[in-house]
């Protein structure tokens, strides 16, 4: 049994989902493990984790559209604004969505379904740069 | 410490839960491992995971209530519609419950709460072919 | 490569986050784990996880708040009410947030990002004692 672990840094260009497939992909090949587990953990409360499909770009609008609708930026409802509007919202957005994922490895990548796609999702405006590490245990 | 690695294949009736805690457990019992952790995936974006009381069914019929008013099917906001109008709010669905989950497992068996259960949740309205992975890592 | 598993029992005070960060550092350092993974699970379906911002309790209080809006006490949607107005509500607040979440370690402790804990989330309004997982894997 083995364990690899490494980080992957985004730049994120505000509000919106970077897809990180291939760069995990790259970290589950350095780590020479054919079989087993890879978990994602983003280390931040504003930005998250979604497994989406990656094949209509409509998909990924839409769900933002969503989220924007179900949690408004200046939501006279939040307090904690001294950041900006879309500072809680963003805070709301990451615990309804993911921080951590754990993507079984098969054939020494990750097995995901035909249209998924796993996505770093940026919920402030301003672009930020983001870490997520990625841990892979195996053989 | 051991690596063991299985595939559920369910056919769903269409929209709603399916248990999946006994064929989790069957797995487990496979792996030979007495301590450490399960992990499930579902490969796929339209259907999703779920730990949800497994002994009064109106909690399932419930949660589906209230899903199915926050993220109305044939939603004018979406664009995504294409493959009919559950198709968007099952990917909404998908993201705001769980692609994966990691279960400890203790005395060779998944240690859930006495009321939890693991459930496939189907969001589309039409029957599907659905593939749950389990990794189990442990000794 | 080792395991170590070791449970918190938490007493919550009713509805509400109890940051659980410093009980698990104790469990990773028990565990003599420098690098790796710890993955916790809440045993129950009205208590949850969630990864929260830990500097300004605003944020929690306003997480709280959403979800008291988007998740109404006392729901006429509701059937599930035997137990009270706030047991379904419960159930579906633990459905949007989470019942595992899997935290890298790295020099024998979680490797959090600056701002932020790790919570358990009580969803019932009365105290309940509540039992949460951890499993270290790692070297």
């Amino acid at each position: 049994m083995r364990l690899h672990q490494a980080t992957i840094e985004s730049d994120t260009r505000g509000r919106g989902m970077l897809e990180l497939t291939a760069e995990v992909n790259a970290i589950v090949a350095d780590a020479g493990i054919e079989q087993g587990l890879a978990t994602l953990f983003v280390h931040h409360t504003s930005a998250s984790l979604v497994v989406c499909e990656n094949a209509d770009p409509t998909v990924r609008r839409d769900l933002e559209a969503w989220l924007a609708r179900a949690v408004p930026d200046g939501d006279p409802l939040f307090r904690h604004t001294a950041e900006g509007p879309d500072d809680m919202p963003a805070h709301v957005r990451s615990a309804l969505t993911q921080t951590s994922l754990g993507v079984p490895v098969r054939d020494g990548r990750l097995d995901l379904g035909t249209w998924q796609g796993l996505y770093l999702y940026e919920h402030r405006r301003a672009p930020h740069r983001r870490r997520v590490s990625v841990t892979v245990l195996g053989s």
